[in-house]
């Protein structure tokens, strides 16, 4: 087969590009999706011919859309909405993707207690994880229909059983169809997948097994991946070479590390409403401190605030000196561990607040909200940028501060964020369970001589460019095309 | 060398196998320890001649003893005791080995909370555990003294500087030391070993490496210790062979997985105390589902009770006919954590009891005391016991059990207690995180066959007696000659 010879490109995602709504004039209005992995996949978009892009119906007006004659043509992204029953959605992502599979993979469990498995994650598996992703799989063979050689390319923990399915329900006469899925999460140790019922993790290995392509952001992922297909099912792997055969297929395991649109924040930095919100940063006394963040259980924003505590005590001098800024997006708020930890946060800057804070002077200040160009403001001013997760897929956004900053800001990373892999020789890699390690970097990355900011701030924008979205796709194409090749 | 010129067996434990108290007739007196580890030792000191056992001192008398000269004899016994610091050993044991690297070892934290380490980390490793590891080392090298082949045997993860420490200690003349360290407890994955400062980390593994043999309960714990070796410092392993190359040197990673005596038990079954305690058990209604642990978080008392309390909910015609008692010997009630599950253990135990109870039968029979006498008598009379661990190094109650029960008992088996190697496959195996599945088993184990209940039960029996603490001593020593006749 050529490449002239290359079927349609189809991209899986649960949440899609664009979502649709009913205005007050009766008329259909849509509105492009935000985010980080939407954002990358209109690169894949960009990149390709009539790529077709399947997702879940989100709104009313999607499900209408759902019903016409897809794909549907919006601006430059033809569509296609997959609907589900809403039962069998809401267990697919309120109890075996969200709670459960997002879990175990940040290893976020309090494992003496929780999780407490049983019948019911069984329901959530078969009536919803499962059929869910059996909807995915028809209605990519549906667009496929019986052309060869088509590339299907799915996306993340919500998709994990679709590969399979896609191979039992492509017509029989579609040959040479390629399939990869994109685990956007970091994928842990064995060990941690043993949480998960033996029907459920051994369904996953075996599905991401019938794909010819498993990727991942960091090769740490990828490595963690082959050892578990290795003790889970049995397979054979050949980590040198990045490869798993199982049931007599062979299964590339790669990593590429998912990157940013510099020329995006480049302009959003000089937008109007980036302009505005950067009068108030400008105006927050002493130097700055920024995180921004979700408000997740993963992203250690607690431990973040307990060790600029412990910087302030042991620097006293610094008292006046710098603000913390911190930009928390609200997230997943109904899961009652959230909620728990939202409050912390909450506490926890109020006590730094109080023990330090003066009548000029506010040592954190806290922003529970979304306000993104405040965020890209402040990506601007910042002169450390503190990224402490327990462990983070990637974590775009040390790379988004990055390529905006104007200061030589310093960036204090944790070692199990994704991003470490790529960024970590010009951060201040800190342990995250570590509140004085933490506490020393803080200060360290306040008080560094402006020559070593401007080598790392250098070294880290370089990185970055060297690896835009743009490469990322690219990457992937060419190894489709390898991988063809090598199993024409 | 040839096996005639092996020099003196020295073995080290923390905790020895006897302790030295003042009688009120101002007489020394002394009693023997007990325990799987100290009983398993004694099993090496009856194999060997003249064999020298360090300990630390844990009595006003054996402080005394520790000033006399060296060794002190007692029965069979040539004991050095060391005498730490206070201060020092309350460090080394109360911060460092008991809570960090029990819970990082055993996967205890609830790490998006837990722990916050810092300064007092660093205080705890340099002020507590390195100095007490010093002790040890010296008094292994004046033990020693001039003689050449030194086999010097180490034992669990109190001790885990000493083989480096002792390396350093020995007088210069002392040629052919072997040193192996045998570690008793899980060895996890090589990210929850992230979770520790890199020198902590770093240094573990570096003074392991500098052991001749490193030694775990299961295949699975070396496997994982040579990952982390790797990952750690980027030693080169073999995990075929079981070696890792560092630094110049070859250490050889075995699994020897422990055992019990069986005459011990068989001989404690007649005993009077156990058959005045049997009349007790015999008492219980119904069939006799059994735990006997420590109330340690790893143990998973909590879920196996919720599991019971669902069993009896699905097949209410269990109620009445099966007693479950649970031998829970308290541990540790010091530290917040523990203190938190035993509550919940109790709590737990009640709401079972209050909602399936009647006046006449007790679903829950809840003991949280030190009655090893009717733990015995419970061995013997089981239908069923549950051993449900979150994780567990090995777990002896399993194979002490198998060897006295008279009524072909059905083991529930967690897949994460390190016995699981050996007995997973004549046990009903267990996910421990799911109770439903663990119900279900409590259910099958209570109505199976007794074909199947004999096949199992024999089963057990024979692998237990296939690798007794004879054995396991046994398979220790030839590897020693082993790695001599290797590296001679």
């Amino acid at each position: 087969m050529t490449q002239g010879e290359r079927g349609p490109t189809i991209v899986v995602s649960n949440r899609g590009p664009v979502t649709f709504s009913l205005g007050e004039d009766g008329e259909r209005d849509h509105s492009r999706g935000a985010g980080g992995l939407v954002t990358a996949l209109n690169a894949v978009v960009r990149r390709g011919e009539g790529v077709v892009w399947i997702a879940s119906a989100q709104s009313d007006e999607d499900a209408a859309v759902a019903k016409e004659p897809a794909p549907y043509e919006v601006e430059d992204l033809r569509v296609v909405f997959v609907e589900h029953d809403a039962a069998a959605y809401d267990l697919m992502y309120n109890t075996l993707a969200n709670p459960l599979l997002w879990f175990v993979q940040h290893g976020l469990y309090d494992l003496p207690r929780s999780p407490r498995l049983g019948d019911d994650t069984r329901e959530a598996w078969e009536s919803g994880y499962v059929p869910v992703n059996r909807n995915f799989a028809r209605a990519v063979a549906e667009t496929v229909g019986d052309s060869p050689a088509p590339q299907i390319l799915l996306h993340d923990y919500q998709l994990y059983m679709t590969p399979l399915f896609v191979r039992e329900e492509l017509e029989e006469g579609v040959t040479g169809a390629f399939i990869s899925l994109f685990v956007h999460i970091p994928w842990p140790e064995p060990d941690l997948w043993g949480v998960l019922p033996s029907y459920i993790r051994k369904g996953i290995l075996e599905s991401l097994l019938s794909a010819d392509v498993v990727a991942f952001h960091t090769q740490g992922y990828a490595r963690n991946f082959m050892q578990t297909a290795a003790r889970v099912l049995g397979a054979e792997t050949d980590s040198e070479n990045g490869t798993v055969r199982y049931g007599g297929r062979e299964t590339w395991v790669r990593a590429y590390p998912i990157s940013i649109d510099p020329a995006e924040f480049e302009e959003l930095a000089g937008s109007e409403a980036v302009l505005e919100q950067e009068e108030f940063v400008k105006g927050l006394p002493g130097k700055l401190l920024l995180r921004v963040d979700r408000t997740d259980l993963s992203k250690n924003v607690v431990r973040g605030f307990e060790a600029y505590g412990r910087m302030l005590e042991r620097h006293p001098q610094m008292k006046g000196e710098v603000t913390f800024l911190a930009q928390l997006q609200p997230s997943r708020g109904d899961i009652p561990e959230y909620a728990a930890y939202v409050e912390a946060v909450g506490r926890t800057a109020e006590e730094v607040n109080e023990e330090h804070g003066t009548d000029d002077w506010t040592p954190i200040q806290l922003f529970m909200m979304d306000n993104f160009p405040r965020s890209v403001a402040a990506y601007k001013n910042y002169d450390a940028l503190l990224v402490n997760a327990v462990r983070d897929g990637m974590n775009l956004v040390a790379k988004e501060a990055a390529v905006v900053n104007e200061k030589d800001g310093v960036l204090v990373l944790s070692e199990y964020a994704g991003a470490h892999e790529e960024l970590g020789e010009h951060a201040l890699t800190v342990n995250p369970y570590d509140l004085d390690e933490q506490a020393d970097a803080l200060h360290r990355a306040l008080t560094m001589p402006d020559e070593e900011r401007k080598e790392r701030g250098d070294g880290l924008r370089e990185t970055v460019m060297q690896n835009t979205i743009e490469d990322w796709v690219e990457t992937q194409l060419k190894d489709i095309e390898a991988y063809r090749q090598r199993n024409r």
